[in-house]
């Protein structure tokens, strides 16, 4: 079920072509998978979608690339997103995720969760040592 | 301003000395920050919360001290928990977080929320290979 | 799958008919959507929600029916609501959304939980000038 | 800080005075908290708004009173809502919430929000005996 | 669907035999939920989970067991996780939440959601009484 | 307080300043809010931040600007986001927002939260007619 339908003729279009194109290069597999099939209904947004996950998460950067997965997992997982957690969680799977650093993924990212409700129920004032404008 | 009110009494309790006492222990610094404090009401809640928090941060585990620090700050951020940006962030930065780190991780936790609202928006269905209950 | 079970007989209660014809004549259409009937588990709560779902939506005001629809998908996709989504991105449809107002509102709702994270990720200090009552 | 700037001589409105005169005699209490002074921008929506809070929350019904209360934080803690948190808070302690029972919500509503994170990370499949439509 | 298999062959672990042992003695009944199933991927995690929702949601404390359901309920629907709004929805009514109680619990957790947006929209300044830290 | 201290030399850098000079043009202002300060920490993040925000908000599109304001006050409120609920309601007021459309705008998202927890608790199958995969 989804709010827009899927076009399975979408690459026909030259631009959708292009991105498809890259997509299957940049990773190295001919799988597409269902977020990029569905905003062909509007190939700038594909575009633009697929040139940020690309730079953000498909280029080398200061973070190693399993770490970005699993931050994305954590923001998915809060949101409850069920299509990126469960789309990231293989993407970690496959970056080399191995059974012990989920679960402890788990246990960190429930953890924070527990944590965040009592912060939020107490109204902890933030102490003036974590203000970064005031740090010496 | 919070809910309940701060105790700066509160160590005279020989269950919360024990527990401020295993966190200047484990932390290495005399430093208590407001979450313990305000978790004095409940000593009961305060051992239990501080125990999970050792465990899970501060105990050597399948995945890096910093790793866990930004995963934190990837749900709280979600969660919109004031006091957890600043207490998690301050922790990064003290486990040696860089300032391209710092904005590596701002680009993936924002990327994941915009597309999450994609995802979600589109009611996108899961790609079979993503089902772990069926993969070969 | 449900909470609550659909009782396919709850029209046979008055109160639950005065409503449902209520919803057929305001949306001209025979139609009932899941909301409803499973709201007829308790006449009460069915008669105040669609009450104020009437007066809301269905009634002009100063804002363009459409724009209504399309804040209603926007907070919908936010919660994570499924049903929502479904059932506003198809009222939005029936009210004459376009494919390219689609796209744009996606545009907007995923920038702005992407610029969310970073607002709240930096903490930023609200502008004195956004301040209402201190402006001028 | 605020939105919308706070009007002081709002009563002067006949249709403001008349839902802060029925505020001051439900509640037995001469104080009108925020929430009803800013919402006076527009009379509608205070009426409105005002006459929900008390048909839900003023008047007997099958829950008590403060279970009501304690509910309300519970949602306005996992949103996030500084303003609600602390009125909420305030209103349950002032309907008898204990030090114990607060401590109890707390041990609740944090577990709540570290096993919802679990079982959205795991998108565990739901038992067929939860779903509603299908119990004996 | 999910993101870890299902092991129907996990109970041959004595840790986790241990725990669905502890889990049918604590509940009088033989019938294992699937959060458990998909926890024994890591015992640890299952062991300490059980653990914690053993001692907040089965033990006798300062609130009844159907109110703390019920604020599971609230906190799980808040954060939009279909398997625990299933699973706990199902628990109240098994300890006895009647469908005039639900409607209530309905009713209250719907009105919450909506004056959070208010506040959260107006940015309501918290009132000085209701500061716990400056509380006579 | 912030998570990141404001550096008000931070135009200097030519990069900062390419992208505040084009601020300014854009928005016909002088004045730069906080998002865009705290930002320059990485210029990398501060240039595609605002190259994305002005390609969708300052750019004309398939929706009117004043409702792409609404659409990112109402995301903004439902994730909880101070500052944004702030900085996008003052933008939404320079559009020309008046207040009957404010108080239109609050009526339609707060009763969006209210109805999104109906349909998460009563966790609603959605309609086939829904579904646009389906959709003749």
């Amino acid at each position: 079920m989804s709010t827009i339908a899927r076009n399975d003729a979408a690459e026909s279009d030259p631009r959708v072509k292009a991105v498809f194109d890259d997509i299957r290069t940049t990773r190295k597999s001919d799988f597409i998978n269902n977020m990029w099939h569905y905003l062909t209904f509007d190939p700038g947004l594909l575009e633009s979608t697929w040139a940020e996950v690309k730079a953000v998460m498909a280029t080398p950067s200061a973070l190693d690339p399993l770490v970005k997965e699993m931050l994305y997992i954590a923001v998915s997982v809060t949101n409850g997103c069920t299509y990126c957690a469960h789309s990231h969680t293989a993407a970690a799977k496959a970056k080399g995720m191995s059974a012990e650093q989920h679960a402890d993924l788990l246990r960190v990212i429930s953890l924070a969760a527990k944590t965040n409700q009592l912060a939020t129920a107490l109204q902890l004032p933030v102490d003036a040592v974590f203000d970064a404008d005031h740090r010496p």
